[in-house]
């Protein structure tokens, strides 16, 4: 069986690793999950990225919605509303029971990786899913504003401040996850994909652990990134708007620029003209609306990597 | 206006004390509630006592299940399920509110009785709910099974195991939280009533707490208390079991005689026929089914406090 492993964000790279699960001969994924998103709330330890793979993976992800539980109820919301609690992170009523699991164990000393692992076995997910690393790393976002915690930025000021740098805090002396550098680093991964999740906010955090990027700098399989560019314009978040921040054109070329030193080809939508692209690419529809265009992406993005691999291009 | 100060279980004692806030000329009511079924539960705080107060006196209280919330969803504890976590243990959706928010506060430092206090604010209850401490006081039950916290006697093994002793871990060392001692001793309380809870179980744990027996003893009110046996057996819960276990008759005259030390006056329910009682007391229907049952049994107790008070018998 093929392995591939992805490193990935929550909502776009959940649906790439879906699609290569739902692949005929699909391969044995193993996810590298960003963990710099995960915060303590209401002492509660939240794992957005991770708990939107365990959802979108187990088939009970909000599809209308995009985050969270299908069938979700809130009552917990609506109380804690009554009695004056923080209120700007929503919690839905079934998906506290993976914070609260996760908090208890957590102080248990068992470590995430271990955790996200049981529930991952919980609910017959095939996939792996690995937090990047056990240690806390926390995306830190430099603003107009003052410094944000991610979730401040994104949640509860909307992405709305003006970016001016990202750092993790943390990160330098992070250990990935046991596992993580293995899947990597692993003979048998023919490919390793980047997801199209948000380059400088779900995927910068991972390659900032330091054993996870000299892994990739060293691993065997062709590295191809998914634009998360679409028609000039991210799919979601606030990609195009850090890019402009950040001074750049909201192109692929930018983010084939960005992962230079670790990407060895990248899969680029069919509404974007590139030009100058240095690397190999190929071109596809990679807009992932249902499970047929997850699986065309994911199959394009495989196919891109054995070409690399065929042509000794990395 | 009046004072009168309450201790006081949970569902029993709530009701007492709905009763006496719905009087007319309602008195100013401070209800000392029990601690000793406190627990930690998958890391959260959970006051069982203090939560039906608080949900019977802001009128959330379901009527029809006799614990919890009216319209709780349980959204959670099915997820809980099917992650393979502990659920001998029923957290409602909206409960989950007070025990998250308990538990955040608990550990940034605040006190039990700030955090209480602050709660019963939310929903403006105007009854004061103080818990008998900010210690920690463990009801540990010593059974042929062996010594069982509280929650583990009560709800996992539904008081099955025979009970040979009961003790209060922690209750010699713990102080009255802040207005205890206050509530019991103030010239202005003209009745100290103990409500018909589990005497072993809901009103020994505060009358533990060394400071509040001898608050008691030198109190200038009369204490008065409604007796939980009705027609020779207890309304609900363990207490006749308890007292056949502990070789006694189920009878109020064993209720006084247990109480002897501390109380001036008992409220008898009329279904029994009481002899040999050496203390004053009264008879009334005590069975409380609605608020028009509660306003009864309220007055009546306060009715033999005052009896009691000027006939100079206490």
């Amino acid at each position: 069986m093929r392995k591939v492993t992805v490193l990935t964000g929550g909502v776009g790279g959940a649906k790439l690793v879906l699609g290569l699960t739902a692949l005929e001969f699909a391969p044995q994924v193993t996810a590298i999950v960003n963990t710099g998103d995960d915060f303590r709330h209401l002492g509660l330890a939240v794992s957005p990225d991770i708990d939107t793979l365990l959802y979108v993976l187990s088939g009970q992800d909000n599809r209308t919605q995009g985050w969270g539980r299908e069938g979700e109820s809130w009552s917990f919301m609506a109380a804690l509303r009554s009695l004056g609690g923080a209120d700007w992170f929503a919690l839905g009523d079934g998906d506290l029971a993976l914070h609260i699991l996760r908090t208890s164990r957590l102080a248990a000393g068992e470590p995430l990786s271990e955790i996200v692992a049981g529930f991952a076995r919980s609910w017959n997910i095939a996939a792996r899913i690995l937090p990047m690393s056990d240690d806390p790393v926390a995306t830190m976002i430099d603003t107009d504003e003052g410094e944000l915690a991610f979730q401040d930025y994104f949640v509860a000021r909307q992405c709305r401040p003006v970016a001016r740098a990202i750092r993790f805090a943390g990160a330098a002396g992070a250990r990935p996850a046991p596992g993580v550098a293995e899947a990597i680093l692993d003979p048998e991964t023919d490919s390793i994909l980047i997801a199209p999740s948000n380059p400088w906010l779900s995927v910068d955090p991972i390659l900032a652990v330091p054993e996870i990027a000299y892994a990739l700098a060293t691993a065997t399989a062709p590295i191809v990134a998914i634009s998360p560019i679409v028609g000039g314009e991210a799919v979601k978040g606030p990609t195009a708007k850090l890019m402009r921040e950040f001074g750049l054109p909201v192109t692929t070329e930018a983010i084939a620029a960005h992962y230079a030193r670790v990407i060895d080809g990248i899969l680029v939508d069919g509404r974007d003209t590139v030009s100058g692209l240095s690397l190999p690419y190929a071109v596809e529809d990679t807009l992932m609306r249902d499970l047929t265009d997850r699986k065309r992406v994911a199959a394009a993005a495989l196919d891109l990597a054995r070409t690399i691999a065929c042509s000794g291009q990395h």
